[in-house]
């Protein structure tokens, strides 16, 4: 009963600071901190996100409780300020304003000007003698409420004010008198009771609680919802509301309104850069419809270089903003972006919080802040968001270059990427020999397409998730991909793509930005990635606090040698299978999928071995040294069979065997459920000279390195053991055929053999599988996959929901869920060490470049994470991070 | 080095006894055992099962050790039988058998005579007095040895012999004289060296050590193979070798062989029982070219009747037997089948074991053995295998009805059934709407054959294996099925099947049993199933016994009733989407799929709610009292569309769209990965209106029944729960619902609400989830496929080969991998009860019904299992042997 639901902010009493963003929002937490620092904030409350479950709990209602703290808080305001609420000599009026836990710009509602009525228009105009103002303000905030808590329709009100522009031949609101907007405020409330049936409140204190409501309401907008939903936000925090006294910077040639960085957002650099505008309110700023002026001559620019800067016009506010920022960036230890507004030459601050800013510019910041001893080197570790380095390494659109955006996706693999658009492999391989630079658009992706991604600078697909196979081999190769693009129909047939209506054919040009999921017309011009000095002095203070070894997931010697350049210390995860597809092998491995007797596998598999065998070399050259673990075939055998008819004929010609033989052949292999099929070590188990052969291309490749004098360390890892006894037969099989080839090769170097951890099963039991496991590699896909009874394929239908509706916090395929799956990896570690207290642990899953993840694996000791080549940097800051938290 | 390989049984000397079965296979334990009982055994050594794994590991070779410790063991028979091996005058000869611990009738390789060479076949002329005896004999020797030993081809042989007699103008064998087996030798000896290139072995000692190798090496023969593949042992067991000093019943006319049971293997009755041959050998019982004759008066019957029995033929003889008989039996406490051979007079005993026995025998025998005070009541239900308890529960064949067996499959649901062949369900349904008889064939079933299946009385599958669906839901029905019958070929085109060469079309007859898998050919009688009076003792003392409940999984009021007349204590698993596939429900619910709002959604619902009302009180009624656990809609929605162009174009008219947008649609909704798709409660997230209308149903059914009086204890489970706090939200829907039907109904009777932990995340937070659930109920189906990442439907093609190659003990689906499941199933156990110590804890998987499983169950604790109506009886006896098998 005694539950508080109102937080003050204001010179005399101030509740909650920057630390209390789950409560109050993170607009009111600085609200309330600036406040308690002593600056010229606009005294107000802030109704607390409590209030706001508690809205929702009572079917959308505000409780009396909550209004009567509300007046309470409000009196205090009338009392500093010496104004009151609704009254017709001074008014004193309110901005009502969303602020969640995170921001979600331009989600939710906001009114402006509240407790303006008949009466106390009249106030305003007379206290600052400007009635053109005050009936401005007035007829403003009618359209407002209107529109946000009447949910009046507010085209036909838009329109009256055009008819009466017509009516008085100007073109310009500004052009209006306060006679007309007098006239104009008469004409809105008759259009609103005529169309609505319902009148505009004059009561303040109803206006008040219907805004808050409507602000709390706001919450689950649709577009609120989708943007939680996008962003993995849980719709269960509700929003704070912030009820703030109005100051006005639209009073007259002594107001202003603006917004300031204490640093550039954009490259990072040390200068105080802003933008303002004279005799205007900050929406006015946002709407862009004046030109705002530099607030000095360090925010010049070609555009806006003649104007007068808010140095030069108020130097006293400009000095007085100068302090404040500097007291702000001291106390907040960061870079901040501020809105401030000046009232008669008052200045007050409206806003601050840490600026969003590039990558580029948030390791500039960081690098400054620490030699201006302002932060240590883990606090700037700490504060920098290690996806925030994405940025820096993938190419990007010029921030300068004129786009138009024709639909949206996910943001699967970052990056920017132009070229003409091909609807298949062979297309995409065509065209690229031909010179062109493609972007492959599918439906989904499957491994048959690795090639056309391959010859690709960049993919676009209707379907699939986040973590479909597009985005996760995007990733792997650093290649911008855009998933899940729902507005994609694509005609595979006829070749075409049509978005909206407009259709695109085969080599007409897009540009896709895998940062932010945005398809656009033609070629946008992009900026390389530029790893500049800062970076690398950055990096080079998370290696020395990291304990935490950071892989790459690689499969071929480019990749390996972008892992390197990276900083991976080794490879985590080399799939084998991913190197079948290529044209010139793919058919050798079909022979053996159709092979009847052994014999017949066999000579097969002797002509895939030297492919294998030499993308081992050029893997083994390019890590120089490091270890490099290496995953034995892994999928079912049906993903290496042809889908279409053509390619059936082809390859019944190829084996010679009649069509429909082929196709019964390939009928037989169907599974119903492949993620829990006949793969991975069983297939092993079943034709065992499959892995002897892989082996074999393994150890060739190890025995000419080592022989070469370059020092190899590999690992060959054994997938999908459920039973321990798969691997102990398997590792048989292995070190059987390592034997074999030492006869005949010579001396090897040192090598490994160990198991992947993927299912259930073999955490459970990983005190035997650790018998005959050198190391352990968890798998955390599939064991994601098998833990949750989810396949990754399918769970797209619903997993949003689930996140939405709170079920779950994150989408378990990106960040680990440790409660479950972390508790099986954290089980099979402990057992595993004590059977074998010598073997290396890690994590090779898409889980091992998510940072909440690699605080997981820190947590219970793993030795290295394995990601893909981009985001080794991640890792590595967030394997640093991981130590810094813990130190506090 | 101090290895034993060599067993000694002899009057001398004996090691090891019946119970040492894994070390000297069933046979040569029960050889020892009755040699240490002082019965006339014809002395011997067995090579024991760990001789025949170091021969595998030697490459097939037998070691120098093995055969000096054999050299010692044979000349102690030498020495105790006065006789020599290989020697000219009194030969000592030997029969060399193999003998596994579990028997493997006719798998393997026997030779007989051996010792015989060009020498010692004088030897036993002049010691017989009966050359033609000793001729035959070795002649058969040769025949036998080149068989088994040589791997010749022995037709050329046998026409040799039929040659010789139509060069004698004789028929039978009988008629050759003993100089015409002598010229027999000869030419055999020849042939074999002029086909083979090798001589036949003179050396006694050469023929012994490869008859050993050739027994050890049968192990490993093909049916060898596939028989132990078929009954699920272990390849790695190895066979023992029995090396026994022959006698012979074919001497003369004072000479017999014989075999006799006990008490009556086909009824129980006490009776001695018989049959024997005068002057022949154990293999001409077997291979039954004479008509063997009654050994006492009771063994008598219609084909025998006229022959003079043992009894009076060879009275001395025949009283010793009597005296072996009940000596045996009392020593073993159970009816024995005893094999006997009478050499001059001299009756020996060659062996004994329990004897196989009809269910409705094992039972009368075991309530016998109790009253006769040999056994306890503990003893007694220890002692019933119950799988045997199978036979009494299901019609079967006839046992006195010719048979024509034309195929094979697996025998996955007990019981005969003969009817007229379809290959549809509407076909099925038609005929049996026509009074037919049907057995219903398929490639494999699938939920849309559930009304065929209940209009047939069998059902016979080409493919899937003893957990496909056929194999489970027929085991729910209790309908006999044959799954996985490789032979057949059905063409649905052409309404045919055909079974090696022969066609059958819809309406000619078949017969099946299910308990053994064979596929007759037109109809076979059958006996109905009697539960006699015994049969209810004997379940009492079980009864009285066991802590563990038994309840059965049902989706009907049929099968419930079924279920409680087997003793059944309530409905562990109530499936409710079974009761949607019938014609006119089916409709409805595709209608509910394709609804585009949640209004046209809750109207289709509408529709369903009084079939599933009507279903729940008719099952409350069945069980009377007795607790339901009812599991809501559970499988992926794409499992009710149709899959037929014909069945989409029908539902496409009903629902009033074009044909393709029900296609495109139906497209939507299919899955990679089903098993791990949309399903389950995360249906009911995302929809639910489904689980209230399934609540309501259930409820309404309630009320009607419990304002009649009747009482109702209804459990409703979420199933696929993989997070808490989809338990909790959904039970929230669910207690909500209840409000509702409470205020429009009245009162209502006490209820549960509970989950299904079928998920490794769930086993895993099954604290967490125990915060909202009465009742965990283990769907160890699920949870098997999950913890291993291994699909039911697909493991077939491989799984059998893991049992085989010892990787899995067993089918993992069909007995619960306590080492990982299991885990999971006791971890859940002791998280659950920790949070809620009252509740209430049972499995429902196909598991509830296997006697390992269920001891499994015992053993941790759990209040009951739940499994097909007919395993009900199975289930009771296992969950009291579980309690016995604990004391002592």
């Amino acid at each position: 009963m005694s539950q508080k639901w109102i937080y003050h902010f204001n010179s005399k009493k101030t509740e909650g600071g920057k630390d209390d963003k789950n409560l109050l929002g993170g607009k009111g937490a600085n609200l309330a901190e600036m406040s308690s620092l002593g600056l010229a904030v606009p005294p107000g409350f802030t109704v607390s996100t409590e209030a706001c479950l508690d809205f929702e709990k009572n079917g959308g209602s505000l409780s009396e409780e909550i209004k009567n703290e509300a007046k309470k808080a409000l009196s205090l305001v009338e009392e500093l300020s010496g104004k009151k609420f609704g009254d017709e000599k001074a008014p004193l009026l309110f901005s009502v304003r969303s602020g969640a836990r995170v921001s979600m710009p331009g989600m939710m509602d906001t009114v402006l000007n509240l407790g303006l009525n008949d009466q106390s228009v009249e106030g305003l105009a007379a206290q600052s003698s400007n009635p053109r103002f005050a009936w401005d303000s007035y007829r403003r905030f009618i359209q407002m409420y209107a529109n946000v808590v009447m949910g009046f329709n507010t085209t036909i009100l838009e329109s009256t004010l055009e008819d009466l522009k017509e009516a008085r031949g100007v073109k310009e609101d500004t052009e209006l008198t306060g006679e007309d907007f007098r006239e104009l405020v008469q004409v809105y409330k008759q259009l609103i009771l005529e169309e609505s049936g319902k009148s505009f409140p004059q009561d303040p204190w109803q206006q008040l609680w219907l805004a808050i409501a409507a602000v709390f309401q706001s919450w689950n907008n649709s577009r609120a919802i989708k943007y939680r939903e996008l962003n993995g936000y849980n719709h269960s925090w509700g929003t704070a509301v912030n009820v703030q006294s109005m100051v006005f910077g639209n009073l007259g040639d002594d107001s202003a309104t603006g917004v300031c960085f204490t640093r550039d957002p954009s490259t990072g650099e040390k200068r105080f850069f802003g933008e303002y505008l004279v005799n205007a309110q900050g929406e006015d700023v946002v709407a862009g419809i004046r030109t705002p002026a530099p607030i000095n001559s360090s925010s010049k620019n070609d555009s806006n270089n003649e104007m007068a800067t808010l140095e030069e016009l108020m130097p006293k506010a400009f000095a007085e903003l100068t302090g404040v920022y500097k007291k702000l960036e001291a106390h907040y230890k960061d870079m901040q972006d501020i809105e401030f507004t000046i009232e008669a030459d008052k200045l007050y601050i409206l806003q601050t919080r840490n600026g969003k800013r590039t990558g580029a510019a948030a390791i500039q910041i960081a690098v400054d802040l620490v030699s201006e001893k302002v932060i240590s080197k883990e606090e700037a570790l700490l504060k920098m968001n290690p996806e925030d380095l994405n940025q820096l390494l993938h190419p990007r659109l010029d921030p300068e270059a004129k786009r138009k955006i024709i639909a949206k996706g996910l943001p699967a693999s970052p990056g920017a990427a132009s070229g003409c658009i091909v609807f298949s492999s062979e297309r995409a391989n065509h065209h690229k020999e031909n010179g062109e630079k493609v972007i492959l658009v599918r439906q989904e992706t499957s491994p048959e397409d690795i090639s056309g991604m391959v010859a690709s600078e960049g993919i676009l697909t209707a379907r699939g998730g986040m973590t479909s196979h597009a985005a996760v081999v995007a990733r792997g190769m650093g290649k911008p991909c855009v998933a899940g693009c729902n507005a994609l129909l694509i005609d595979y047939k006829n070749q075409t793509l049509t978005i909206n209506g407009a259709v695109y054919k085969e080599l007409d040009t897009l540009t896709i930005d895998g940062g932010t999921g945005e398809v656009m017309e033609g070629v946008v011009s992009t900026i390389e990635a530029n790893l500049s000095g800062e970076f690398g002095t950055f990096m080079s203070w998370a290696d020395e606090v990291r304990t935490l070894g950071v892989r790459a997931n690689a499969d071929n010697p480019e990749d390996s040698a972008v892992a390197v350049n990276f900083g991976a210390e080794g490879i985590g995860l080399c799939r084998t299978e991913h190197m079948f597809f290529e044209p010139e092998r793919i058919l050798a491995v079909r022979e053996m999928i159709f092979a009847d007797t052994k014999d017949d596998r066999q000579k097969a598999l002797d002509k895939i071995l030297p492919f294998q065998k030499e993308d081992f070399v050029g893997i083994f050259k390019a890590l120089a040294g490091k270890p490099v673990n290496i995953r034995l075939l892994d999928p079912p055998l049906h993903e290496f069979l042809p889908h279409t008819n053509e390619e059936m004929k082809e390859l019944a010609d190829y084996l010679k065997l009649e069509l429909k033989t082929v196709e019964a052949r390939a009928g037989m292999l169907h599974e119903f459920n492949p993620m829990l099929g006949h793969r991975g070590c069983r297939l092993a188990i079943t034709y065992p000279e499959i892995c002897r052969m892989q082996t074999r291309a393994i150890m060739e490749a190890a025995a000419i390195c080592h022989q070469d004098g370059i020092k190899v360390q590999p690992e060959i890892m054994i997938p999908l053991v459920a039973i321990d006894l798969e691997l102990t037969i398997l590792k048989k099989e292995v070190l059987a055929e390592i034997e074999k080839v030492r006869s005949e090769k010579g001396e090897l170097p040192e090598f490994k053999v160990g198991t992947m951890i993927e299912l259930p099963r073999a955490a459970i039991t990983a005190g035997a599988i650790a018998k005959d496991a050198d190391f352990f590699s968890f798998g955390t896909n599939d064991l994601t996959q098998t833990t949750f009874g989810l396949s990754r394929d399918d769970a797209g239908k619903f997993l949003p929901d689930y996140v939405g509706k709170g079920l779950l916090p994150e989408d378990p395929f990106v960040s680990l869920d440790t409660e479950g799956v972390g508790f099986l990896v954290k089980f099979a570690c402990d057992e595993g060490r004590k059977v074998n207290p010598n073997m290396k642990l890690g994590i090779c899953g898409e889980h091992g470049g998510d940072p909440a993840s690699i605080d997981f694996c820190h947590e219970i000791g793993l030795e290295y994470v394995s990601c893909s080549p981009y985001r080794i940097p991640i890792a590595r800051l967030s394997a640093a991070q991981a130590v810094i938290r813990r130190k506090s």
